[in-house]
């Protein structure tokens, strides 16, 4: 079943990943969930519902639906996770590269200036999160020789990655860091994590790009650090409150850049997610492990 | 002979790629040049010098020493070619990515706002140029499956390049281009390349990035085809003329991005220079052909 109402790209991909498609909540051993917004309506469906024994979130997070409490631990669930990570890995390239290159100044000026800016080849990046945005930002660093770091939970090698840390490494990677790149998973384990004293260590000629959740960052923080010069540049696809209010300050800083959480607008989404149920439709229909499944104690 | 005055990093540069630096025109076998707005002073030294049978020119680009009527052809002359093609490349990724993000609209933007942007993965990209600028872009542009169709002079297969066709495959290359970026020596041949028609072919969803020279496009028809979106957004880090005035229409058309030629900052050429000038003066004191050779039938 696809809900709260069929999409034809995910009709389509169930259909070609070898189900048909229910649509009484009764006949239906699996729900599509396409509403982000609504773990509520997820709810009500789930309760009308007797055979469902998976649901497919649409989103990379799923903090909003383990917040509800809707993950019944009875049954399996599959977010997009590492679905979304190569559009979500080129935002996050792009706003180094914007902060690096001084694109923010040079796009409010109306005269020609002097030289600036600094390359990207051969520099420290530090990647916070080892999940699919990161996996991917490290193939589209490798051709800049980027000496790249990664803090993550679960600490094991990864390809064209020189450090793999836990957070007892968070401090050191970021501290020889010209670019700081947040793209962890929201749990009460990373909720602030990036606070004063973090951000303040990534230094006056560094670079924040957070592409996960505002709420790794403490924004207020964050306003404190760019306003005095402690942090060199923050570029923004995600902030806390979002959206951000237009009375928020750091409209008025100049050394912040705020995309308003397009990394992967629902244009470059819907492509890949159709891909993503189409895929996991057949190992459902085959009995074989879904990808981008749920932990339910981790709450990602 | 390092002139007009010695530079650290290129005596250093010098010395260890074996040979002593002459102080004497007199003296000196060969001429590292670094002043790349003075022809008339290295003619100078030049009729000074009796033994020269070789000059190392500072920038990639020699159509001012040609122009000059500097390039005696009885000597060799080499430039930076190639030396400073990954910070070149690297600035022509980061306005693309910029242009497709819509990042100069959000770097103006002092609220939240509508999803937009345009992913860089899979797209058609037109390299005009096939030196070391688009050698080392497409490397950057690999991960993103970019299919690359490079516009040259001399047509042969290049690693990574769906297509390389000579300038009877100009336009056809301009017409499916989502992205064309600019990076051939201006010359005879090249100036004004990039007209009205031309210009109207990249069309009202293109890009055009010109990391190359400003005279390769001509300036009034890109006003003309910005102003009405024949052609959806330039990003320019050279333009004609140079330094372009406070007062140029340009400055006000929110789909046009300048920057002032910074897409290698004397701090980034700086040790590429001096990397180039260690292996030049090796390979002259081995007698071994020096790397950047200008070809003074084609000027380049």
């Amino acid at each position: 079943m696809i809900a709260p109402r069929p999409d034809a790209l995910v009709v389509e991909a169930v259909r070609s990943g070898g189900a048909p498609v229910a649509t009484d909540p009764l006949d239906a051993e699996a729900i599509v969930w396409l509403d982000p917004k609504s773990p509520e309506g997820l709810s009500t469906v789930l309760a009308e519902s007797r055979h469902v024994r998976w649901v497919q979130l649409p989103f990379a997070g799923v903090e909003r639906f383990v917040g509800a409490g809707v993950l019944d631990p009875r049954i399996m669930w599959t977010c997009a996770k590492r679905a979304y990570g190569e559009p979500v890995a080129e935002h996050a390239l792009a706003l180094a590269l914007a902060a690096l290159r001084d694109l923010p100044q040079r796009s409010r000026a109306h005269r020609w200036g002097r030289q600036s800016g600094t390359s990207l080849f051969d520099q420290r990046v530090t990647i916070i999160g080892g999940g699919g945005i990161a996996t991917d930002l490290v193939s589209l660093l490798a051709p800049f020789r980027a000496r790249v770091s990664v803090v993550r939970r679960h600490v094991e090698p990864m390809t064209g990655v020189e450090r793999v840390v836990g957070d007892d490494g968070l401090d050191a990677a970021l501290d020889d860091a010209k670019v700081v790149v947040v793209a962890a998973a929201l749990t009460p384990a990373t909720k602030g994590l990036l606070n004063e004293a973090r951000l303040t260590r990534i230094g006056p000629d560094g670079v924040l790009v957070n592409v996960a959740r505002g709420e790794l960052v403490v924004t207020d923080d964050l306003v404190a650090v760019l306003r005095d010069g402690r942090l060199g540049f923050a570029a923004l696809d995600v902030t806390d409150p979002e959206p951000l209010p237009e009375t928020h300050p750091l409209w008025a800083i100049d050394t912040c850049l705020i995309t308003p959480h397009t990394a992967n607008t629902a244009e470059m989404a819907a492509p890949l997610f159709a891909a993503l149920v189409r895929e996991n439709v057949e190992r459902f229909v085959a009995g074989v492990p879904l990808v981008g499944v749920v932990d339910l104690n981790e709450g990602y």
